[in-house]
């Protein structure tokens, strides 16, 4: 009684001082967001729609009852009132089947740098398998001393690094390049996610079972019905690539190669085999149909890339992006950056269809091969634009143009490795749109 | 038909390769490994019960078939093999009920140092609200030049950061300080949760509203049945202090506060008030029931200190941890270290019931506020022992022991901030227990 009644008290506070006090409805149009637009850019402040009415706090329903009971043991899952972010899949082919395909993580809606595991991309080639990992086993044979075989309890024994990185697919944006084919930033650039990613490196396996010095490339064959495998040169193995089997706190999901992927930070997101069960070891790259027919590159004169491993500097604005619509006045410019090669060392931001650039504001800690999210204050007068990011790396490499990438390769409809700066446009009503062409 | 070739051609080659090849299944314990311990600490090699057998790998029913159908949209889950990881409630208390109560994260399952949202910690004083994010107002008023009120689509409209941070409840650890009460690291130490949180500087939106010069202490208070509040002093609010919508990329979870929650880094969690709905700005603390009756810690000579906002630094082994079993040769000794006031600059490991101290490996990024995870490679000569870690954090506090906190408070019974050393028992049969008396 005495509980209920403090209660009543504290609620009927609110209530009883707002009514009181002269409170304003409010929006980030006023007094410190100006001021500090004025201070950065020295622009004109705008006309803010700042309401003017507005009185009380009400108590809301869910202060005055119980809430939902706490289970025993659970499993988290998101409110109801974000059922509608999910990770969806293209809507460009119509050709689509369900065993292989993509599924694409909502950029736009993503806080923060980590992609939560629920939303993490998905790329299979035959389904997605249901492994036992007390059955799983993974094999290290080929040009080494002594091939070896290991279930899951013993890999997870040796020490682990964990790292944040991201991953992408060499496919991202390749609905995208010469004419509008996708609407939103999910569906131009979500084949892209973050995580922090827990694992054995592959060197210690590598030098446990001893490798030969004949040895220079490793075949990674995956579990799953379609046997997806792919060539990697032995030095990227050596160097930072590892045996994952979590990602942020968890085991992988099923989607995402559970209960064990190679991964290799910085390169595109095929060559991070999922349901690993063994690496070879060999003399020359096997030329896979995965590396001749597939993740090739078409080059003038008829000639074809294979090999294109890593995902070179690349940025998208993700808010505002495709479907959404703004007001005139401040707005606040966010988007994703990311290199395979490196740090994003900073990202220019264009709000004229790229003849004048201005510099974005990265939020710490940036980190190598990460995303990285930056930031920038602009004040829109309401007449249409074209607004774009571009990023640079630690290398100096600055993220290109598609008639930059047209001059050096044969830009033919579905191709991979779009990296090129990614306009939308924004017309008198606000409504935001895929710029592309 | 070529596909079906190329895939049989592919699992049929790890097959006969492997049964020409003279592999081992494989542990841990051999080569590399070995010559590491040797290498570091010096100690004698041990048997490591390698298994000397083992021929092929056969190729598995994954291999042979279509997984799963990739859905439309979906939101991803866990492995149905990882249904056991799961939040679990207290099982110390026999009175407990389901409104107000725990749900500990299982520490000894977590990988790398971000806890899956579906595995943060919970603590509700009268159940889990939903609240709909669109009917949500967050109100600033009390001693300020204008009194704010905000949907939350004018709060996101703000300019957000992103900071990994660890929460701790202040009592985490309460069961356990003179008796065994608790067997796993999930009943000890489980109310400890990190994740990567995105929101709104609380200072951004103070400045909006200006704070009048006789305003020390504001009132947060929740929108749950029970209206949790605690007072936080101004300098709070005005240094690191969030207005919190996101962990891990998405917007938070019911249970931990959904659409907006206070978030204090480094300070005890129940003054990161979830379901934020008001903060007012006042002279002098409230002295609620919150912070009188509880979340006050007893001193010696029957006085009682309030206000113990800062989780001081703490660590704890989690692998290998209570209900665990090891055997004896090469063990990996993994666990983590936190402190509320800063960084952690070591964490040493004692195998003797903590009369020699060894310094432990720290992964990097170490972040402010933030779990660190440490390791320690050990070689385990069957022998019964008590092993134990000791933070030390950037500004020299040493993590003390039981005894060392006795000189200080008066340890009686469930009281609040436990950050002693904590330590683990292992018996010759390899069990590990709870050895905390």
């Amino acid at each position: 009684m005495q509980t209920d009644k403090k209660l009543a008290d504290i609620a009927g506070l609110v209530k009883s001082e707002l009514q009181q006090s002269q409170s304003i409805t409010h929006d980030p149009g006023r007094r410190s967001m100006l001021t500090r637009s004025l201070a950065v850019a020295g622009t004109a402040a705008v006309s803010t729609g700042l309401a003017s009415a507005s009185t009380e706090l009400p108590i809301p329903e869910s202060n005055k009852s119980l809430g939902r009971a706490i289970p025993e043991a659970t499993y988290g899952m998101p409110s109801k009132y974000e059922a509608h972010v999910q990770r969806r899949r293209t809507d460009v082919f119509v050709n689509k089947q369900n065993f292989s395909d993509w599924s694409m993580t909502p950029l736009h809606q993503q806080q923060g740098t980590i992609t939560p595991n629920g939303l993490i991309f998905e790329r299979h080639h035959a389904g997605i398998p249901d492994i036992d990992p007390e059955q799983h086993r993974f094999a290290i044979h080929g040009l080494v001393e002594q091939p070896l075989v290991f279930s899951m309890s013993d890999l997870m024994k040796y020490p682990s690094v964990t790292r944040f990185h991201f991953m992408e697919c060499s496919g991202n944006g390749l609905t995208d390049w010469l004419e509008v084919k996708s609407k939103t930033v999910q569906q131009t650039h979500g084949l892209l996610s973050c995580a922090q990613w827990t694992g054995v490196p592959v060197s210690t396996l590598l030098d446990e079972a001893g490798v030969l010095p004949t040895a220079k490339w490793a075949l990674a064959e995956g579990g799953d019905g379609a046997a997806h495998a792919r060539s990697i040169p032995i030095e990227k193995l050596l160097d930072d690539a590892l045996l994952v089997y979590a990602s942020n706190g968890e085991m992988l999901r099923p989607e995402n190669g559970y209960p064990l992927r190679m991964f290799t930070p910085g390169w595109e997101g095929n060559t991070s085999v999922k349901w690993l069960r063994r690496l070879k070891l060999g003399e020359e790259p096997w030329h896979l149909r995965s590396e001749t027919a597939r993740y090739t590159d078409p080059m003038p004169e008829g000639k074809w890339r294979q090999f294109s491993f890593e995902m070179e500097a690349k940025s998208v604005i993700t808010t505002p992006s495709g479907g959404m619509n703004i007001k005139p006045g401040p707005v606040e410019i966010m988007g994703f950056a990311w290199s395979g090669n490196g740090k994003i060392s900073n990202v220019d931001v264009s709000m004229d269809g790229g003849r004048n650039w201005q510099e974005a504001q990265l939020e710490e800690p940036v980190l190598d091969k990460c995303l990285a999210r930056f930031r920038y204050r602009w004040n829109w007068d309401g007449n249409p634009v074209q607004i774009a990011s571009r990023a640079v790396d630690s290398t100096g490499y600055v993220q290109p143009t598609v008639e930059d990438l047209k001059q050096t390769r044969a830009i033919t409809g579905f191709v991979q490795h779009h990296n090129g700066i990614f306009p939308w446009s924004i017309n008198e009503a606000g409504e935001v749109n895929n710029a592309i062409a």
